[in-house]
Formats: C-alpha cells, structure tokens, sequence
C-alpha cells in the first residue's frame, strides 16, 4: 500500500530534504526510520524538496511498503525511531497512484522576521533580525504584484535548469506580529529560492529601496538582479501542503 | 560604576543561571564576556537563579566596573563576546546602592504548554506537551486560589532551605494559544520550582483531578503532596524583573 506522511521538522541540524551522500537529510533520516521499523529499503517521495536549514510544520511525502501495520498507525511507530527535531504528525493510507509532488496544487510557506537591535536567543532558531520596522503600506504594494499568473524566472536562484518558470500566486498576506512580520505565501507551486528572494524583494520594498512597479517589470524582463536578495534559509517554514482532488 | 543588564537566554545547553563547578552556565558565560571585554572578574548579581533548561527573556543582572565604555553601550560590546544562545538586550548605569536580587519588586513568568499527540519539532524546545485540551473554567479556578499573599510552604520544592516562604501573587493568567496554553504568573518573588508547581497542579486542575478548594487547604496545610507534579523546565521562561522604585 501506499502511505501519504505529515512530516514536521526543524531543519537546523539537516542539510534540507532531499539525499546527499552526507546522509545527514531530513529524507534520509525518515527513511531509515521506515528501515529501522519495517525492514523496507523505501523510497520517501515528498511534495518537493527544502533547502538546508528550512523547516517544515507539514511536509508531505509517500511511500510504499508492504509492512502489515495499519496506515493511520504508521506515524506512531516511526517517531520513536525519529530524533527530537523530526516528527510525523500524521500518516494516512492513499490511491496506488497517489504521487506527492505531482499531485500536490497548493503550498503555503510562511517567512518570519522580527525587529531588535539584537539577535534575540529565544527568536534566532525560526526567524530573522530586521533593524527597524518596514513601510507596511509599501510592502503590501509590492506583494500585490506577485500575486496571480506569472512567468517567475526573476524569482530564479541561479543555479537552477528548470524550464517551466509559470506558476501561480494565490494569496501573499502580510502578518503583523508582536515584534516583527509574517509573511505567509500560498501558490501552485515555487521555484528553487522563490519564497526567499520574493520576501527579500518586499522587505526591500518596505525600506523604500525598491517600489512595486519595478517588481512589475522584473517579472516581465525575468531579471533576478532587479529584485532584492535571497532571505536566509532559518526564517522560512513549510506550512502546508494541499491535495484538493484526492484528499 | 554599577550597569544593570537585561539578558535573553535559551536556557537548553545551559546547567541554569548560577555558577557551577563545570562552568556551564548562564552566569558564568557572561561572566567570562566581561572578562574578555575589560580585563575584570567581575560578580554579575542576578535578580534571582533560574534552573538547568529554564529560558529568560528578560533576566537582569548587576555588575561593578572600571571600564570606560559607556553604560549603555556595553550591551553591543558583550554581544560578540556571547554564544547565540546568550545576548544582553539592554545596559544602563544604575546607582552603586541598587540590587538587581533584592531590588526587585515584581517577576513576571510564563509558561507555555501545547497540545498535540505527538511531540512537535517546532514547538518542543519552548513548551510542554499535552495530551488534550482541558477544562478551562476549572484552571481558572485553581488560578484564582494562588493570587493574593499567601505561605506558599506548599509549593516548595522538597530540597529548598529558604525560611520564609511567604510570597505575593499579582496575577495569574490563562492566555489561550492557537494550539494550547499560556501560563502568566506575575508576584513579589517566587520559591525554588514554584512556578512549575503551580502550573502542574492547574493543569491537574484542567483535568478534573484536584479541585480549587484542594489547593486553598493545601495553601493553609503546606502539603507539597497535596498539589499537582512540578512540570518540565523548559516550558518555563522569566519573562520580566521590575524595579519600579528605582528605574
């Protein structure tokens, strides 16, 4: 059968999900707490991959096993084999042909920032130091124009082969918290960096260094050198992955 | 001059606030900072200990030195001497006669609990674990009792000598979260694992298991045994010190 995990992790210690010869990936260590449990060499296929020291409160991933224990029990099983930072918050059995990444339509990642002249020890692990407050008004302008069907190649790290840079922004919503900013952004999908360079693009916005109509035009000339820089890894979580058609 | 510090600390790696043998603590990392920043052992006067695992976000501590930085520059000095996990978020110049333990008049704690079945990666290094919801109108209840003066004899910890157990409680407060339980304690002082009392017998409270006139007799009677268990240091952290006749 095939088996759909929740998977939440803090990825600090991981060098992001997918395998490196290192071993030392959120991916592998799931994998071997499948081994360690059923015997079974699997193959975890996940709603796509997160890049070193990026969290995820609700990864999605499959797999298939022939192990006798019930779906909706797999996830108790696995998290004693699982370290502190990795949890599977739910398992649930799908179709045969179910597929993680190719099925998934929505993902929403949430960026966190908060505002001190200082690091702060009880923040630094999930989010990142802002001097001072933004011009929220500016960077609600800039976010709008992110939003609906663009061509993003931008929003490209430049590493990356992919061809296809269509995708669609459904919501960018700007969150006002105690000390700083949420930004949580759902769409069909999102290229390698995407949400980072995006939220470094509206946080320039809100310090005046960049206004929402460059970012119009960046997304039509497709020139990542136009928008702001790539935000660090740590201040960025998966929130959730949505399966609308087959969950 | 004498300089107050205001310090944040995730308390995890650390074997509490007060100097130990294997100098693994708070008191002693910062110590060591002044040390490195100008030449001075310095005796840094907390405004009270807090135990291995307990975080703060707003300790304070006192120091006397000669160095010729300005008071309320030495917080940005220090900081790159400090581990991530140890910063001083403010300084100033106090009076030589102030004393950050027994000046201070008011303590705010918080403790913060979630509720989940399984440990969460993301929450598990600031909060405890719960099964299940609880019953609120009977927290609040129990919260009730502990506010006032009272001989909080009851609410030691076992291996404590301190004589005077007498102690204030401002307020007690159940702040609701998106997925469990805020606990705001707010007195005069607190005795050695109080807080973490108090909030395990509210949460037995919650769960039907001690009723709010238990813990009025176990007030008047100190009966440690009476009360609910002490709860896990790291759902803990000194939230605020006030010295409202002095700063």
């Amino acid at each position: 059968m095939r088996i759909l995990l929740t998977i939440e992790y803090n990825g600090k210690r991981y060098e992001g999900w997918q395998s490196q010869p290192s071993g030392n990936t959120v991916q592998q260590t799931v994998e071997k707490a499948v081994f360690a449990l059923t015997g079974e060499e699997v193959d975890l296929v996940a709603s796509g991959r997160t890049d070193a020291g990026v969290h995820a409160e609700g990864q999605k991933a499959h797999f298939d096993t022939n192990a006798s224990i019930p779906a909706e029990k797999f996830y108790k099983a696995l998290n004693p084999l699982l370290p502190d930072d990795i949890k599977i918050i739910f398992s649930q059995k799908v179709s045969d042909d179910f597929h993680a990444r190719y099925g998934a339509k929505r993902k929403t990642y949430v960026y966190s920032v908060y505002v001190s002249d200082v690091e702060r020890p009880l923040k630094e692990d999930f989010a990142v130091r802002l001097d001072k407050y933004l011009d929220e008004g500016k960077m609600q302008a800039a976010m709008t124009e992110f939003v609906g069907k663009h061509d993003f190649k931008c929003c490209l790290s430049s590493g990356s082969q992919v061809k296809n840079t269509q995708r669609e922004i459904y919501y960018f919503n700007l969150i006002k918290t105690a000390d700083g900013y949420k930004f949580e952004v759902c769409g069909n999908g999102f290229l390698y960096n995407m949400v980072r360079i995006m939220v470094g693009t509206v946080i320039k916005a809100g310090e005046g260094k960049i206004a929402a109509e460059d970012i119009k035009n960046a997304l039509l000339s497709g020139d990542r050198n136009a928008l702001g820089k790539t935000m660090p890894a740590k201040g960025l979580c998966l929130k959730n992955v949505e399966y609308p058609d087959e969950l």
